[in-house]
């Protein structure tokens, strides 16, 4: 026999219960029978249910539920963790859940794991701030065989993460991985770019952007590039080379803000909407610029293991190449250049944002482990 | 503690020692330590080693140490299978590594599975037969629990197999799989079919693609079309909607072979590629009228879940297409057209062939039983 006999049972403890909580829990539930998976927690910012035999959730809101549960508690990490840790023996695992944006949920990643908890998340948190923490994360999984998976951190539910893990696990080379990481900045510049001189403002095709549900509630929070420079440290500490080379994570990044300075202060997304007019002309000037080199501009992130570079920045790229035919909607498309590879990229393309491919990748992880 | 506490060991034993066999053993061996894996045994056409403590070998010709050996057997796969059986229990695991492309070795699938013994293999042909070897190996897999893994079979060391399973496994509905699935057809009609009317003839592009060893030794087992056929049966069986559809296999597949039906029966491949001019003015018809079209002529593999059609045919697409712009080289590209990835498919794109990559994916493979 290769496996134990009596199939593997997973306690799943969820914090967070947003848009992609939400649509994580509902694949979940969906898992056919019989399901290794028994959801025991549920936390949102003011509430937790648990029960280590599972929890009854009816169809619906599950947020609503939570608040309405005669039994819930106020959400508290240190239960969680004591609770959860008793409940792993063997061929009885437990994995907590974040799908949160919380940077407090990810600092205790070290305490879940150490105590024999995998941890799964979409948020980016953990492995983009310093390195301390990152380092912190490692020892624990190794000390306890705890697995820490976050793949859908970086393009959502696309195989990016388990690529490049898989490319250095088997003994690739990265040289270089080149993309659009986000899926907000590939709209806005596949509408405001396309090889010709002229075309929409960028702070219209930023509005319309907003009204579509595509960016943050502040548009700044978006064309900042933080959250492309926490991607790329989330690849970069997959990569051996590059481990230690971001001591202030995705602060250490080289990122080009497109917020215009002049709006760095302005604290509310409509005001920044009304004012970012008055900014057009610089980016039509660079508009301008690329179409007369026969390019269209792209917000890139760029992990250059050879030179040491990892930038986020707004590049120029003929229009012949992938990144202006093949790209369209919001898009993320990451490209490995390696030593198996050769000269002709891997490419991984498609959607890198939206609750239920998001859940995908979440999902995905959970099923490693069983 | 999450998992048991003495690191897992898979006695790992070698079938085919050719390009993808060889390099497969050198990314084995080359795994840091402490590495789970234990090589026990290699076999080639012609002898067998084994050692259930492991095998001693020297850098350089395997093939070379194999037939060498003072202990070598004659290769014996009931010998094997005993062998590997009695070492499997909690904890050690053993796998067999098929890296031929023999049939005969992959009907003993069912034996080994049913034993206990794990399944990787780059080879097609058990999965892309008629559906009764199949689903016994299916079943033998459920009943032991021993995993058939076979992601190197359709795309080399790209990840398709386990994006389409994490699809299938999260709840995604797959509607339509469209592709470029044959590095060679890939090269062939990336180097003859660039939307302009005139070009290279076709004889002249097979002649090249045979000198520079991206053709199999006689061409017409590449322009058969029976290798993008065995590909597509392999996903079609991935979907739950298509598990049946394909009772005989690749044979069922509808394939439009590109072979004259006049050189059917030519056995040499010298041959093959002395009299293929004479047919050259049928396929360049075909490209001036996709030109006149604005479009180019693609070898394409497509498994419509929607419509019930699985085909391997030449097809035409626009030049604006990413068929057209993206593809180089001897790239594959596959495309999942799914109810969460919407109107825009999830894309993976890269070589899909060569000894690096292939063996890449099996070693990835591997990885997933540790
Ligand atoms: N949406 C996407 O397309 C996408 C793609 C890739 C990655 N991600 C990542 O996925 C995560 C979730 O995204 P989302 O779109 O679902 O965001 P969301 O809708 O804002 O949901 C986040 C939820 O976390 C809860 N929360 C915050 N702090 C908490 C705490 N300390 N304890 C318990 N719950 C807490 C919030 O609860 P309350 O409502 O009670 O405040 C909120 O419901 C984020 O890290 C995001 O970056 C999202
Ligand atoms: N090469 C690629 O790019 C690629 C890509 C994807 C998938 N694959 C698949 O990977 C597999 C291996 O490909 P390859 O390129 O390595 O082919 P190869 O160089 O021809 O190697 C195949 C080896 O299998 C051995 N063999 C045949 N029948 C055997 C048997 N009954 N018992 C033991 N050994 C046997 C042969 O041994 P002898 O030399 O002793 O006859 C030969 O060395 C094939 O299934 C192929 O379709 C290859």
């Amino acid at each position: 026999m290769a496996t134990s006999t009596s199939p593997k049972v997973l306690r799943v403890a969820v914090v967070g219960v947003g848009l992609v909580g939400s649509e994580f829990i509902r694949q979940l539930l969906a898992f056919p029978s019989p399901s290794p998976f028994r959801l025991v927690a549920l936390t949102s910012s003011t509430a937790t249910v648990f029960n280590p035999d599972g929890l009854a959730l009816a169809d619906g809101d599950l947020k609503q539920q939570l608040v309405g549960s005669p039994v819930r508690l106020k959400p508290d990490l240190p239960f969680l963790l004591r609770e959860l840790a008793a409940l792993v023996r063997p061929g009885q695992d437990a994995v907590l859940v974040d799908n949160t944006a919380s940077e407090e949920v990810a600092r205790h990643y070290p305490l879940f794991l150490r105590a024999g908890v995998h941890v799964v998340t979409p948020n980016k948190k953990a492995f983009s701030v310093e390195l301390g923490l990152y380092e912190r994360i490692l020892a624990a999984s190794l000390e306890s065989g705890a697995r820490f998976l976050n793949e859908a951190t970086v393009g959502a539910g696309l195989p990016v993460i388990s690529t490049l893990k898989d490319l250095v696990a088997t003994g690739d080379k990265v040289r270089k991985i080149e993309g659009v990481f986000s899926g907000t900045m590939s709209y806005i510049f596949n509408e405001y770019s396309t090889g010709k001189a002229e075309g929409p403002s960028f702070s219209s095709v930023v509005a319309t952007a907003r009204e579509k549900g595509y960016t943050e509630p502040h548009p700044a929070d978006d064309l900042n590039g933080a959250d492309v420079a926490r991607k790329l440290t989330i690849l970069s500490r997959c990569l051996p080379a590059l481990r230690g080379a971001l001591p202030e994570g995705y602060k250490s990044v080289s990122t080009h803000s497109l917020v215009p300075p002049e709006l760095a202060g302005v604290t509310s997304g409509d005001e920044f909407i009304t004012r970012l007019p008055e900014f057009d002309a610089r980016f039509e000037e660079m508009r301008a610029e690329a179409a007369r080199e026969g390019k269209v501009l792209r917000f890139a992130g760029v992990v250059d293991v050879e030179q040491g570079v990892i930038k986020a920045d707004l590049e120029k790229y003929s229009v012949t190449h992938p990144f202006a035919t093949a790209l369209g909607g919001s898009d993320n498309i990451i490209m490995f250049y390696t030593e198996r590879y050769g000269a002709r990229p891997l490419v991984v393309q498609g959607a890198g944002a939206g609750a239920a491919v998001t859940a995908m990748g979440v999902m995905s992880d959970l099923l490693k482990l069983v």
